[in-house]
């Protein structure tokens, strides 16, 4: 009885989003157990994240059901009764929401093979750029070129990058236009991969954190990396790219983003797949730049992200048989759930990505356009 | 005695910017009265502005004195003895620094002839493109369609123009891209310039204040207004844009800015050019639009400030000579100060220009690069 209350009202929810339970559109949501209910109600994202994982339910178009529910801002459509509906839900599910343990941190342990296959030649795991690219090997290396026309790059000029990955950007930056440099990474195994890499270049690959580094460059950028700092790091990041930085250089910062300042991020996606994450909206990155950095360009291109995260995810069945015994069908089902949820939300607008550019202070370069 | 004080510490101000007084560079400083460095000292960037229109000081190349005093931040440069000389020179100066009268209206009360010849033929009173542009015309024309690249505009598209001058945009767009739509101003002569001008055009222009519009238009833009809406409007702004946006509608803000946060307009432009005005930061800018708008795109191009600034100063000779009897010496060296001055701020990057594209919501445009 308990249950069909929290069927009937979460049918209501997502009617706003044009998604039927049972009906048979690609992006409408087949259920499998009806104690699902109770759990969305309970535990909110997590509670869909997890039950999807555990094959509670499913879905042919993932990202188009998150793309609608998401565009539809469901969340804002709760009612004051939604909340006792969850109060009700958790206390029938008292256990649902809370596994523990260090799943989160698997996302980071499947070894370089599994992202040599799922990502770009350059293992490049950041959004593509999309505009004159038709194949994701293209989109990294136009976003590439595109960083370096907006960092005005010319051979001889030193670059930091700050969070360097596996090295895919800084190796093609330093072939393609001739800069030498430093890459920092905090990972030993990216770390790895990236000094092997950029062996024969004059890039230093370094093991360390870019709060340490302590030179002057021409210029910096960093990639995807501000959305791991953490909310309470934005403005010691814009310090640290100030120190690092000659008078009048450049900085280009690509991340993702919400147009609403929010304080703590998605719990499903803080638990298994990014822990101790944070998105940034344009109040908090110019708040953190203020009287450090000087804004000088705001690009966005969300959509862009939406198209990548879909190639990675078309990518999954080769980078699974990368596992020795290939990965259980819990961990299968989280990282569907994750590419295909993430394409969702970007494609819906609901977050953004950015590519931004700062100076150091003087006049800044104009015609970007 | 007093007065060779405060001479010998506003030259060693001046010094960190390279200018002398009494030097022979284009750039340095004649100082015909002694009593002028007290006055500095006193009202800072009053006393600076208000002494030149009186005479007591001159220099071949204001524009760039400016430049390199803001370049060189020398207000930053002051120490807490420099306090002290204020207080001093204020007590010497008792009344200087105090003229009341309506002085900074008259900056408006000049008539359309004087505008007419001091700006391009469409008398567009705001910060031209100079990319591919070899005159003011064209700067101007150039500026307006890369909003319209911007906005997305379309044939039928129906367009919103917030304080629009003497309607030569509105008039542009309609013209070249098929647009219709409406256009405030809250001036009883740009109001009837406008209408002439637009007569037989699809567009409707409306002598009102822009808060009180409320329909649905496609997109809407403003050009170099927001600096005249007070700080404490910067969110009644975005409120009234949104209003009168379809879902997805674009908007498009041009405006002069300031990398850092302040309160208080700077006092020599708010008593004799732009009473009330004050420019906003990027942080202001997006704390005012959150939750509002979402920001798409920020383009930054400042220098052409510069060169909109100087070529309005080049025309000054033909614009005075619109006026009956022509002016007396104070207004031309009060014209003079302001248009030189803004241009060497711009140079300096100690103010920027920026063309900002909001939406109302859901997934934006990619692809403005």
């Amino acid at each position: 009885m308990a249950n069909s209350r929290f069927q009937r009202r979460f049918e209501e929810l997502l009617a706003v989003a044009d998604i039927r339970i049972g009906g048979d559109r690609p992006w409408d949501m087949q259920v499998h157990r009806e104690e699902a209910f109770a759990k969305f109600f309970a535990y909110g994202s997590l509670g869909m994240g997890e039950s999807y994982m555990d094959g509670w339910w499913d879905c042919d178009q993932l990202d188009e059901l998150v793309s609608r529910a998401s565009g539809a801002d469901l969340q804002k459509k709760m009612r004051p009764s939604d909340l006792l509906l969850a109060v009700q839900a958790r206390l029938m599910d008292p256990m649902g929401g809370r596994r523990g343990s260090r799943e989160g941190e698997r996302h980071y342990e499947l070894g370089r093979e599994f992202y040599r296959r799922m990502l770009d030649k350059r293992m490049i795991y950041s959004c593509g750029y999309w505009k004159d690219a038709a194949t994701l090997d293209e989109a990294q290396e136009h976003k590439l070129d595109l960083m370096a026309r907006k960092l005005r790059l010319e051979p001889g000029m030193r670059v930091l990058d700050i969070g360097c990955g596996w090295g895919g950007s800084i190796h093609y930056l330093a072939e393609r236009y001739g800069v030498s440099g430093m890459a920092v990474t905090i990972s030993p195994d990216q770390y790895e991969v990236a000094r092997e890499l950029c062996r024969g270049l004059p890039v230093e690959i370094r093991l360390q954190d870019y709060r340490k580094v302590d030179e002057r460059f021409d210029c910096s950028y960093s990639i995807d990396m501000l959305g791991h700092v953490g909310r309470r790091n934005y403005r010691a990041y814009m310090e640290a790219v100030k120190r690092n930085l000659r008078p009048r250089g450049l900085h280009l910062v690509q991340t993702a983003g919400s147009s609403n300042s929010t304080v703590k991020a998605d719990p499903w996606v803080n638990r298994y797949i990014f822990p101790g994450g944070h998105i940034p909206s344009p109040k908090q990155v110019t708040e953190a730049a203020e009287g450090v950095l000087v804004l000088e360009d705001w690009h966005s291109f969300t959509q862009d992200y939406d198209r990548t995260f879909m190639c990675w995810h078309a990518n999954l069945p080769s980078a699974w048989e990368s596992l020795d015994g290939g990965p259980d069908d819990r961990l299968k089902r989280m990282w569907s759930y994750y590419l295909q949820s993430f394409a969702g939300v970007f494609r819906s607008g609901a977050s953004q990505l950015w590519q931004v550019v700062f100076s150091s202070a003087g006049p800044g370069p104009d015609y970007f356009r």
